[in-house]
């Protein structure tokens, strides 16, 4: 079964795919109580019916929009320099104060340059970065609010400042010292890392691997400013092909002719749980009259912690999961958000719906404990894990956006799959938390029949066995 | 000279009154860079010249409103029951679960039943607290937001949950056990210090007074629930005939013919540089047409740090400041603002300003560092002190009120007197910071003449004088 879209070269076609399960269980969309008469949500509810921009009654599907839904601002940002202007920029650039950015800048300046942030164009300035903090929202010229919950900034230390002086302008370069980028009319303001850290995850305790990763070690200035972007940010990691911006995310949804688009973020591999949940949806589109509802199976991309599952192997995983059958292929998109992964939790989750949005996505999906981790001092998790659907569906600028949040699904020891949890005959589920899976990849023992489709297991056991033949990079530990 | 309104009966009436110092420095409403071409502050700006609410060039003051500008949701909140039922709810008050309330929750129970906090009806539940920590605002039933920026939230330890299980409504009592209200229709939830901390302050060192007063010593769990109050809530300490509510001061303030109001926050002793600029204020509103703006002089009576001069003698030598002359008291209204203190810099700041919409003041003045204080473990401000001004002028909510930053005062060594700092001959200015005057105070030693008023400051040697004799309480430790 060959894939429609962003098929990798190197696919391994299964034996035995598994046969599709179309789940029964009802009423993923269900919201919690307190938030059920919340007026913005019947809004959402009317939205998902009825809306003259998502809804199908409009138009009968003949004149399909290149845009479900309208990104944040109005317009996409788009800061690549187009060909014609690209020499010009380089050669301005090559005069200009240096800027060395370290791996994880590079994915938020092409993060910023595709408009995955919009209107953010560039790294944000003091006014941007306090209203993020304070409010996870940026204010519009028009006087409405755009999300924006996690702070975008590039850190700068004393003798980068210095190197800098008055200079209006900025060139940004990569690890490797190649130019990148222009930054122009920057602003260097203070950062304070502690009140960024605890606004940013409510908590300073030392091991958030973000903070670990790109906030200790950064410097004591933040440098913002309107960004300009040489060319188009490429990894060469064999996996480019299936980084599309959001403006070819808009055209291929319009090449399909999608009447909604339901995204669907991930940084694990996926397990028949999910999929269960994302049929489900498409499932529940339908019934709500929308004919070509198209999934964004949307895996973040950028830096993720140590016992995370590489990006390779994922994109390997997920695309046997559609070779399987387990997702239709036809009415699915895989491709990649090149985030780096913050694990903030209820914070962060609004950041993955906001870039959904300007990819042209009008559905969202949440889970249980979206962006959250196991606390990194106390045996508890960070985050409460209701915390990140109730936060999304009350966020300001996330009002045109339907929130659909899913009951939990687990292994079913009667059924023999992943079914939505019972509550009423807890004692036939069975948990399989990341820990668990890794376990039984790692030890070479299969997960229970149903948990997983075969092709899409196979890739995480020789995963796991290549880092035991390596022996040194095996992480240690293992997070929830 | 008589005050017109809240005339304390024990006044001392100085002998020498202070001329008055009216500056003549200029602009003091003048905004930060990035924030002048904001078109929610040329909307301010528009607003404050000519709004047909505030502005005075409507219905030649012939016509004067009972609001100058609207409560937050629309309509002000008042939480305490009228007499004629108060005997039935302290009946139905005695037959249900009890939880007893810690004294600063007191104060917050005040400040839900006047209104201040309008349109919150109680103590939160959690969509209230997780709007308030993420968002620093409300979703209003319009779809629009109220700021909300510091959770007002009761706290409760296992064993008051337990009591109150499954019940609908609970029953506060006071610390002494004396009943205050019911709280209907009650949400449990749990109380996460640690995030609540640090999402509220920006920090988690130890030593944050509040946190220390309020949260560290209290229960695991947060009860939220809409708000009746028994009869209004009074202290007997003698002030409570300063303690207006928010509808009491909009009525003074129409009785006066108030055609602005500018409302100044305060905890500390009013020293001639804080005169100079709400005098200022005051000549820049006539400026702009106004005919008779109103000063809402506002302590801040609730919970202050143990080395913040005491409620009583601020009050004293607010007294005095208006007996010598340095404010008018024809033109100034001085009342108690009953909210517990956070220091919480930018988001607290907030709050402060959100209150006085409520209390019918359309003009707010935001000073430095606004309810900052020193890092409790580092040596440095908590916050940046320009990010309350900055902050406050972009929050959400407070599109409507009127912000006035103003210019650092200082003590003017060649004109001998508190004048606004001129960066161009910095020498010849001295800052007299909170533990300088607290030193002058206790030592005997005077300040530099026109610092305070002579009545003023006498109220606050005497008060050191009275620490002093009593030996055992003086604060060991100052903060700037």
């Amino acid at each position: 079964m060959a894939l429609h879209l962003l098929t990798p070269t190197h696919l391994h076609h299964p034996s035995s795919p598994l046969p599709r399960r179309r789940a029964a269980a009802s009423a993923t969309a269900t919201l919690a109580h307190p938030l059920r008469a919340h007026p913005r949500l019947r809004l959402r509810l009317a939205t998902a019916a009825s809306s003259p921009r998502t809804g199908p009654r409009r138009a009968g599907m003949s004149a399909i929009r290149s845009s479900l839904i309208d990104p944040d601002g109005g317009a996409l940002v788009d800061l690549v320099a187009p060909p014609g202007r690209r020499a010009a920029l380089r050669a301005e650039a090559e005069a200009l104060p240096r800027v060395r950015l370290a791996a994880v800048d590079v994915e938020w300046a092409h993060v910023l340059a595709e408009g995955w942030a919009s209107p953010l164009r560039g790294f944000m300035r003091e006014h941007e970065y306090l209203q993020c903090l304070h409010f996870n929202s940026l204010r519009l010229p028009s006087g409405g609010l755009a999300n924006m919950s996690l702070p975008i900034v590039l850190a700068v230390d004393d003798a980068a400042k210095d190197r800098v002086g008055a200079a209006p302008d900025v060139a940004l370069a990569g690890p490797d010292g190649e130019l990148l980028a222009v930054l122009r009319s920057v602003e260097i303001y203070p950062h304070n890392k502690e009140e960024r850290i605890a606004r940013t995850w409510g908590t300073t305790a030392p091991g958030l691997p973000y903070v670990d990763e790109a906030i200790t070690p950064a410097g004591n200035w933040l440098i913002g400013g309107d960004l300009e972007v040489l060319q188009p940010i490429k990894y060469n990691d064999g996996l480019d092909h299936y980084r599309l911006s959001p403006q070819q995310l808009r055209d291929e949804f319009d090449k399909r002719g999608a009447d909604a688009v339901f995204a669907f973020q991930l940084r694990n591999p996926v397990h028949n749980g999910h999929a269960l949940l994302m049929n489900d949806t498409r499932r529940r589109l339908l019934e709500m009259g929308f004919k070509n509802p198209i999934l964004l199976l949307h895996p973040l991309g950028g830096f993720t912690k140590a016992d995370d599952v590489p990006l390779p192997v994922r994109m390997e995983q997920h695309s046997k999961v559609l070779e399987d059958g387990v997702l239709d292929p036809e009415t699915t998109i895989v491709s990649i958000f090149p985030s780096p992964m913050h694990y903030a939790g209820p914070t962060e989750v609004q950041w993955h719906a906001k870039a959904r949005i300007n990819a042209g996505a009008n559905f969202y999906i949440v889970g249980r404990d979206p962006a959250g981790m196991g606390h990194p001092t106390e045996k508890r998790d960070l985050y409460n894990p209701d915390h990140g659907k109730k936060v999304l569906s009350m966020a300001p600028g996330l009002e045109k956006l339907n929130i659909l949040p899913f009951k939990v699904a687990a292994y079913d020891t009667v059924a023999k799959k992943m079914a939505f949890f019972e509550p009423s005959r807890s004692q036939d589920f069975l948990f399989i938390s990341g820990t668990k899976m890794r376990t039984f990849a790692k030890t070479g023992e299969n997960p229970p029949d149903g948990f997983m489709c075969p092709g899409g297991w196979k890739v995480l056991v020789d995963y796991y066995n290549s880092l035991q033949t390596e022996g040194a990079t095996t992480p240690a530990t293992a997070t929830v």
